[in-house]
């Protein structure tokens, strides 16, 4: 009888020869097979679970003894005995190689899971958190090889979990030996895995073995919404996403009147520093309450955002973003203590990580976007619209990318927009048009029925019907276009010429009827013609941003686009399409891909790899300035027509042909050219 | 003609070939001489000053023509005209090599100035302190290559002067972008370059160029008096001194009562932490103040300390350090920012550093005393006797070093003395005393009469006569037991045994009266036989260390003793052998090192390369525990009687021959025999 075995690991196919008596949890590690351990193989967390395979293999060539591994033994015994442990599994540290086996490592037993997103484009998560849970063992003092306790606590570190050079703070420090003694020099810690220049750091300790709660933060601080998701640190698992509005819109609804705010009033940075500071901190408790956990269990936190929002969160003065050449005080990424950011309603040790800068337009959300769609790793051509009150845009293949943004304004999220509100039940969100009666219907959020399915009422008694959202707003000018409603120059027809008295006078121009209920004391839902010029402004600006690109990429056309953004799950490609607000695509090829950087900021959360990735990356990635590109005016002035003056869109045509109308002579721009 | 040329510095004598239009100060940095720049070669610090010598020069075999160098040029002159120039200087900037030349580098233009130290066993301190003032000049930002000016800076450090992964806090990037501005990218930035884990770290900036304040403080943290040296890190000159009683005093005099304190008061620890740190800021404020300077340009404290004190000043409860195995929280060095110390008098960007403990009773300021007085590094024996209420000893050469410490308690610093005050003016500091008529004379600080001598009335009249220092005790009860007033076993003789009415019965011993200042309201200054019971604890303690590892040492004399402490400098060393509080040695080798413990934190001031020395050294030191050395309490009651009762003083035989006197029959010891 041989005196090794062979032992092969599932599903990683891993495999190797080790000594009879070696410990399956050892021998993963010498493999390099992705096996939990808290404790290091003491028998204590369990994390180390493995289902041992018997019998014959023929896929491997080997059969497997019932005797190839050592066994059942007292730790297991009291472990499944305590806490339960489904059957045919084994702890890996407890069970010893005795002849050839093969070894399932189950997906929870696994320290990398992959995490699986719901989205279309779904990249999957590894879970490489920088801050995790550490069990050591700590030698106890000796006055005769006299050390301080904390040395040893980096002895063990060094020793156990291969971790050097780790630091604490003086908070920690002071908790040390307590901790050390009342857990008989066993603890867990809560370590930080620094990134280039930054040092490891034990943000937490606990007597003896602790499993407790490590939470993390990602937050998308965007100019009208700040939206965060609660992450477990430990499996990826988000517990709850929440948003709140900026506060800063109070001093101005798009970032360029909050750079004037700044300018004009001496110490205003500050006061918007204190203001979405006091947000943040609010917006913790929030949803942290509603996933039912501390928020004082939250060790990170991970942001992204435009560059003015970066310099406000961090306590710049934003002034130098409002002008040429537009400089960052800072661009690369930054890793500090949360409470150097004054954010108090996290662990006070909590650290805070901010994505990179791409540039003075182009911010840390655009390379979340980057990290969560990888532009640089697609094989064809493709798009991606951040949608938002600032769209940032990225354009791009495996050979070169490149990115911009473009102040879209906040028209897209339902402000500026007369009967405009926020996503919120009530709102009304899909909206199809009868291209014969030119009557309307539509759906909101809060139910799935369409405003002339039998139960509509009765579903919406609730909620009302309050106003139109940032989708409805687009499907509403789409449909309306469509319908010809609304003529290629954004003009809305009167009644008489639509056909509808839907269509109604407002001063010199027309607007549209959406829903009346006046009748019952709720709102008239119209959308006006200011309306119309409000969403042809953010849907130019946009359009041009992304044609801009395409011009330096030398390209006529997209192989594919991605719309994101906070909202962007919730916009119809074909309406976006027919609105214009993107180049014509094959439909097939337009996908939504929800928050994308918020999604950014949990994949920098839950893996520091990414960390570097993207610090790499958006050095990678060229910026076109679109605020002082000539083209970029006239790519403007062209977008404004809907879809377009120039610009021709051959997949729409053949999905959705537009009519033919025009309502100049009749409209405004006539009724002005004659008193001119 | 060769088109290169023979470059000779001078005094370094290190040499070079360089193409002719050299600049000087180029030469000197490929050679790595050592010749101060803080503009970079721009010609506008002048701190690249060099003096070129013209003629024969046999001793280098070399001649050098009137045109060795380049013409003086307009930035020189401009430069003289403005601030003025030494004749016969030139800038090394601006002067550029023609010809053989030899360049003498005046001592004020080397970045590693010596600091001539003024103590009998001087080192000298070469200047490279963490900190340093560098200018720069930033590239302006650059639209179409977008990066942040704070990346740019970084990019002008690691070019200009060599340094890497600069870091700088939220409060540094908030003032950068408007100093670039100001200073139209060229800046000043105080540079603060970490050790091992630590980050360079710009600490402040200012635009153009800057040669302001910098300053490091040196603190020396005592069980009784705080004391603090201000420095300027440019030059490494002390522009002023100062010390406060340490405010813990409140809790309890010596180190072990301060642990009991807080181990019998809940939250009594945090207590004596915000005692400490109020006082260090006030000694902060009060040490700017007298030197005019402002306490924000402090940028780098310097700490050493007892453990006890080590850890009340960094917030962690002192009490493991109350009881076997006298476990540190943390033992190595410190380097942490001033603010999460809550030191708010200095810069709120100044860095703290700690020096290294040894062992949970032997601290920092041991670290400190080895870092000034280097025993390491000693050819003979050396004995080094840190002096004050916790007594550090160090005992060694360059083979080996072993240390301890021993709680003296505060007798040595006039407190538990009946006459006792801290040295102040008033003081009495000196004494001797008549060995035929017993008659004591005097000094008192303030004055260099004796107080026999004519005129000495007045000279004191200013600050009176108000009490016995530290000194003063030592020299009064030594010069008692060398006029026979004393007995070896420490007892007072009566007036009748000794023959003089100044000793006097005072409840069942006696004491002896030194000074009478009743008739004119004035104190009666005596030193009763419960100073003489204080002192001898005192130094018994002190000589029970000594002894222990000299015993570990396996020898039974030392080559040298170093007197150390804030008052070693003013011991008498042949005083402090007649009371046997140091071995004997011959008296021309013992020698008073001042404040050695400040002297070493001086040095951790001002150069960098000195921390790493002592972290290695402290690692290196052999620490022997007293408290727990059944030795140590047979040397302490040898040690009690005057100078020992076992061990031979040959030495101070020779030169001091100790009455055979005994008080014992008439004294308290026999008296109380009897009762018993």
């Amino acid at each position: 009888m041989s005196d090794d075995a062979l032992v092969i690991f599932t599903p990683s196919g891993k495999r190797g020869r080790f000594p009879l008596g070696t410990p399956v949890l050892q021998a993963a590690r010498s493999l390099g097979v992705d096996l939990d351990s808290v404790c290091g193989g003491r028998g204590i967390c369990s994390k180390c679970q493995i289902t041992p395979g018997y019998g014959e293999f023929p896929k491997f060539g080997i059969h497997v003894d019932d005797e190839a591994l050592s066994e059942w033994n007292s730790v297991e015994e009291r472990y499944k005995s305590k806490r339960g442990m489904i059957d045919g599994r084994r702890l890996g540290c407890q069970a010893k190689v005795m002849g050839d086996v093969v070894i399932d490592v189950p997906p929870e037993s696994q320290v990398h899971k992959q995490v699986i997103r719901k989205s279309a484009t779904a990249r999957e998560i590894t879970m490489d958190p920088a801050t995790r849970l550490l069990f050591i063992e700590v030698a106890e003092p000796d006055m005769h090889e006299p050390t301080g306790d904390f040395e040893r606590v980096q002895r063990a570190l060094a020793e156990q979990w291969q971790v050097d050079a780790v630091v604490a703070d003086l908070a920690v420090l002071r908790r040390l030996q307590p901790v050390l003694r009342k857990g008989e020099w066993k603890i867990t810690v809560a370590l930080h895995r620094g990134n280039r220049d930054t040092a490891h750091r034990i943000l937490d300790l606990w007597p003896g073995y602790h499993d407790g709660g490590l939470y993390g933060l990602a937050i998308d601080l965007g100019s009208t919404t700040i939206a965060a998701h609660l992450c477990d640190l430990r499996d990826g698992h988000v517990l709850a996403s929440s948003g709140v509005m900026n506060p800063q819109i109070r001093f101005g609804e798009d970032l360029m009147s909050r750079v004037s705010y700044a300018m004009m009033n001496p110490g205003g940075d500050q006061e918007m520093t204190a203001a979405v500071r006091t947000s943040i901190n609010g917006l913790v408790q929030a949803i942290a309450t509603e996933a039912g956990v501390d928020p004082a269990s939250v060790y990170e936190v991970v942001f992204v955002c435009n560059p003015v929002m970066h310099h406000l969160l961090l306590g710049i003065d934003p002034v130098e973003l409002g002008q040429a050449p537009f400089a960052l005080a800072t661009s690369g990424s930054l890793a500090l203590p949360a409470r150097e950011m004054e954010l108090t309603a996290v662990n006070s040790a909590a650290q805070v990580y901010v994505l990179p800068c791409i540039a003075g337009h182009v911010g840390a959300d655009a390379a979340a976007v980057a990290l969560a769609e990888a532009p640089d790793k697609s094989e064809d051509m493709v798009l991606i619209v951040d949608v938002g009150t600032n769209a940032e845009i990225l354009l791009g293949n495996k050979e070169r990318v490149l990115a911009c943004s473009s102040p879209t304004g906040p028209a897209f999220e339902g402000a500026q927009i007369s009967s405009g509100q926020r996503a919120a039940p009530g709102a009304i969100e899909r909206v199809e048009i009868n291209v014969a009666t030119k009557e309307p219907r539509f759906r909101v959020i809060g139910s799935d029925l369409w405003s002339d399915d039998p139960g509509f009422a009765e579903a919406t008694a609730n909620s009302g019907i309050t106003g139109i959202c940032g989708s409805g707003i687009i499907e509403a000018v789409a449909e309306m276009r469509l319908a010809g409603i609304l003529d290629g120059s954004g003009l809305i027809g009167s009644a008489e010429q639509v056909g509808t008295d839907r269509c109604r006078p407002e001063g010199r121009t027309n607007s549209y009827l959406m829903f009346d209920g006046s009748a019952t004391g709720g709102p008239v839902i119209t959308v006006t013609q200011g309306d119309i010029r409000a969403i042809q402004l953010a849907k130019s600006a946009l359009y041009a941003g992304a044609r801009l690109l395409m011009d330096e990429m030398n390209i006529d056309h997209v192989d594919r686009v991605v719309l994101a953004g906070a909202f962007g799950a919730h916009i119809s490609p074909k309406h976006a399409m027919i609105l214009g607000m993107i180049p014509d695509a094959p439909l097939d090829k337009v996908a939504s891909a929800g928050n994308a950087a918020g999604t950014g900021a949990r994949i920098a959360l839950c893996n520091r790899a990414a960390r570097d990735a993207i610090e790499a990356t958006a050095h990678e990635i060229h910026k076109v300035e679109t605020a002082i590109e000539p083209r970029f005016q006239e790519h403007f002035v062209n977008a404004s027509a809907i879809p377009n003056a120039v610009d021709p869109f051959p997949h729409l045509a053949a999905i959705a042909p537009l009519p033919e109308v025009s309502y100049n002579t009749a409209g405004s721009e006539g009724r002005r050219r004659r008193r001119g």
